[in-house]
């Protein structure tokens, strides 16, 4: 019996973080995480719990995402964490590792750099719900937040629709020239708002804070909006009024998260709203459930992040740079 | 910012099943999964949740144990799992890797292969159990068990205490001359017995099955014996009579999974004994409880296999392939 990789011709892949930069393209994200959150519907991909432990050094946040998905043959785990000291070791705040394993036999597969594929599945998956969820006449998109993450869902968006102009509030005003430089880049023009108009102009708003209060009162949101919350992914954390998510229809990535660390923690626990209220848009995808029905509905999508989106990244990125000759191997 | 392992010379590196194998001797191995029981005990070092999950695919068990031991700074994982059908590609059924990461930066340190380490670390915990509670003068080791586990148990516990002989049983009698031959190797005379006169004889008696009910009925057990019973991992399974666990001081690696998936579950259930009856065999290494306080007592010690004990040895093993240059390296 064999305790080494012979039977996989090369061994373990490894495709780096450069090379998920050079290859992992925006439309293959959007596809990958589509067919994810549609696989979850049917229930033949699901995520393992999470683990996310304060360690009690560096004041590091660290723990895995893991999952299944039985359509893609996909198996792994995300393993990562937030180090807020290692900005000054000149590196990225977030650590994230995607661990792939073949599913016949569970032998390692590959490993592949999870920084950058993390970005792009936060950023796909907004977009899913736009295309999703959005009017299709939507003109104006509002960007509440403007980090290093805005770039990545403005951009991601702005493919879903034909959008003619950026709105944008941030906490920090002093960030939003970042946002505003890849607008430009984009050929839209950028204004900077107060949050009740940013309500008043957007058709499409995109919430990327790390808030632990809500942002944006029900009120400032008009008939028609459609407004996709990527950024409560704790409990405590929190970006729109609560409120907003009784007149709103709700959408989410997954639904154990979302009543438990995702936006609609808040409206569950105050009674607003029941977890039966809120829709996995797999669901919508698949067609087993309706998504918009009237150019009126405001529509949320409380998107939690899940693990099988970062393997389902994963996977496609490893599968493109093998094929491209950009993987490494090593064997254990 | 960076996102590449440029602050890290060499890259991360990968430590080969076969390299574990050269390397990893069962000193070292004793040593690292005795400090991380003592660290446990203090709370320098604790596990994080482990995931079990049966995917639906192939008739795999997956998982991930992990923790984090402030002490010997190691932070990681072990993933694997048992893939059942393995055994017919040529592959081992049960499949681990370990993945270490740093703990000052969250990067990705180290891979390490996991099959052979697992069965060393599962050796070095009943061996651990036989220096600190065994009696000085035991000469007879009686082992319960005899597949490939087997001979790594019985391996680490011969250089525990001047044992003269060892006696055997197996459920399954044809494989017993695997356990004879390592025996023989050893010097050490080798007896196929009967459960009754396995209690009778023994002195220190290791469990190492996959045992659904007791195997050994409390009654056969002589005073003054150590058992240590490393094969209960799993709701259900059960190696010897629950009532032996109010007869015996108990004994653990880790408390909260000895009620649960260990072999005190079955004593806990039926309330023979308390949670609180059971000593944490790190508090005995700390010298903060007392192990063995005479000759009479029956010693139990309950080995569930934690995930610190994995990375304990991993970590070794990557710092000595590291040293040796026996390591190879890859960038992320």
């Amino acid at each position: 019996m064999s305790n080494s990789n012979q039977n996989n011709s090369k061994g373990v892949s490894v495709v780096s973080e450069a090379v998920c930069q050079e290859i992992m393209g925006r439309p293959e994200a959007f596809t990958a995480v589509e067919n994810v959150f549609a696989a979850m519907a049917k229930n033949t991909a699901y995520n393992f719990p999470v683990i996310r432990e304060a360690i009690g050094h560096a004041d590091a946040l660290y723990g895995f995402k893991s999952g299944f998905d039985r359509d893609g043959m996909v198996l792994g785990l995300k393993s990562g964490g937030y180090w807020p000291g290692n900005i000054q070791l000149d590196l990225t705040n977030h650590q994230s590792t995607v661990i792939l394993f073949d599913p016949d036999t569970g032998k390692l597969k590959s490993l592949v750099g999870g920084n950058y594929l993390t970005a792009v599945r936060t950023a796909a998956s907004s977009a899913v719900s736009i295309a999703h969820l959005a009017r299709k006449d939507a003109k104006v998109l509002g960007m509440v937040g403007a980090g290093h993450q805005s770039t990545f869902q403005l951009r991601a968006a702005v493919e879903q629709r034909n959008f003619e102009k950026v709105v944008a509030w941030n906490f920090h005003p002093e960030q939003l020239p970042n946002l505003a430089a890849v607008a430009e880049e984009l050929g839209l023009p950028f204004e900077s708002v107060t949050r009740e108009e940013l309500g008043a102009q957007a058709d499409v708003i995109i919430t990327i804070t790390s808030a632990f209060e809500a942002l944006i009162d029900a009120d400032w949101i008009k008939p028609g909006t459609h407004i996709a919350c990527m950024g409560t992914d704790t409990k405590g954390k929190q970006e729109v009024d609560a409120k907003l998510l009784s007149t709103a229809t709700v959408f989410t990535d997954e639904l154990a998260q979302s009543v438990s660390i995702g936006e609609a923690q808040h409206a569950i626990a105050a009674g607003l709203i029941q977890e039966a209220d809120i829709v996995p848009i797999g669901e919508v995808i698949n067609g087993t459930k309706p998504g918009r029905t009237c150019d009126k509905q405001i529509t949320l999508f409380d998107g939690t992040g899940v693990g099988l989106q970062d393997l389902a990244v994963a996977s496609v990125a490893a599968e493109l740079a093998e094929a491209k000759g950009q993987a490494t191997y090593f064997n254990l």
